[in-house]
């Protein structure tokens, strides 16, 4: 195969799984809403790239790991703020658990919680651009959960955009 | 466009993908081999899925990802042992760092070293099939630190096939 016609499969690859992939929209099946913002879990977030890892002392003792979307991936390439519409966040949690095979290292144990910030700048207008959903088992935590989300990160991540969450080089 | 051309093009898209970004022996232009087991780090490693993360206590103090490449991923969702000849593994680790922002948190400082495991059964026969590489700062750590690998791998990780890291659900 030619190399232009190689790079123009490749464009044409890329455009039909940005097609895939990105629509914020697509939820899985049976997914949940999230109250106040209605933000359902997105099909196929588990095979998103690593922003970063992250750890959460007591008493949560948690291991995670924040993945994002193909637009939430190329902001932080760009170094785009604030992040564009269609940004998705994805935070993985697990309780932090020794590992039986090697005495100084933890691992994922039990998965706790999976949240969500999806932005979209108008929707959203009123918590700076961004939905919040916090489920656990799939399920969508209760409304008095997602009322606590943008006050803190207002209150402590406002300059970069609302996101805690940098880029682990 | 109809279902059935979005399938093969599906198709094609997955084998130029395959092609493109699973080949175990691509490298980075300036990369540097491994003593021992020639490994090099591979191009693009830095976007594969993440199979999990970790922690290493003192002295290392240290949080991790795990990624792994596309044949990776799929051994893991088949739950196939031993994991097949391409199987490419990158764990990632930096200093473990208090988040300025969350006095609970800790998030990756400085990166310290990436270290892969590459699957090649004949290549590797006499160390599981195994090849590794532990770089730091995009330079291969010299012999002896290499010597070490497997010999910790077999002692404790031989049942899962020398991998010590489970995939993260």
């Amino acid at each position: 195969m030619k190399p232009i016609h190689l790079a123009v499969l490749a464009m044409i690859c890329a455009m039909v799984l940005l097609a895939s992939t990105d629509n914020t929209m697509a939820a899985a099946d049976d997914g949940d809403a999230s109250p106040i913002y209605g933000v359902r879990i997105p099909a196929g977030y588990r095979q998103w790239q690593l922003i970063a890892p992250a750890e959460e002392a007591a008493p949560l003792n948690e291991i995670r790991a924040v993945l994002g979307n193909t637009i939430a991936v190329n902001a932080y390439r760009d170094g785009a703020l604030p992040f564009p519409d269609g940004t998705v966040l994805a935070k993985l949690a697990w309780k932090h658990v020794p590992s039986p095979d090697f005495a100084s290292a933890s691992i994922p144990g039990a998965a706790t919680t999976v949240q969500f910030m999806v932005k979209d700048s108008k929707k959203y207008a009123a918590t700076g651009g961004w939905g919040f959903g916090r489920f656990v088992n799939g399920k969508a935590a209760d409304e008095a959960q997602h009322r606590t989300c943008f006050a803190c990160h207002q209150a402590r991540a406002k300059a970069h955009d609302y996101v805690f969450t940098r880029y682990a080089h």
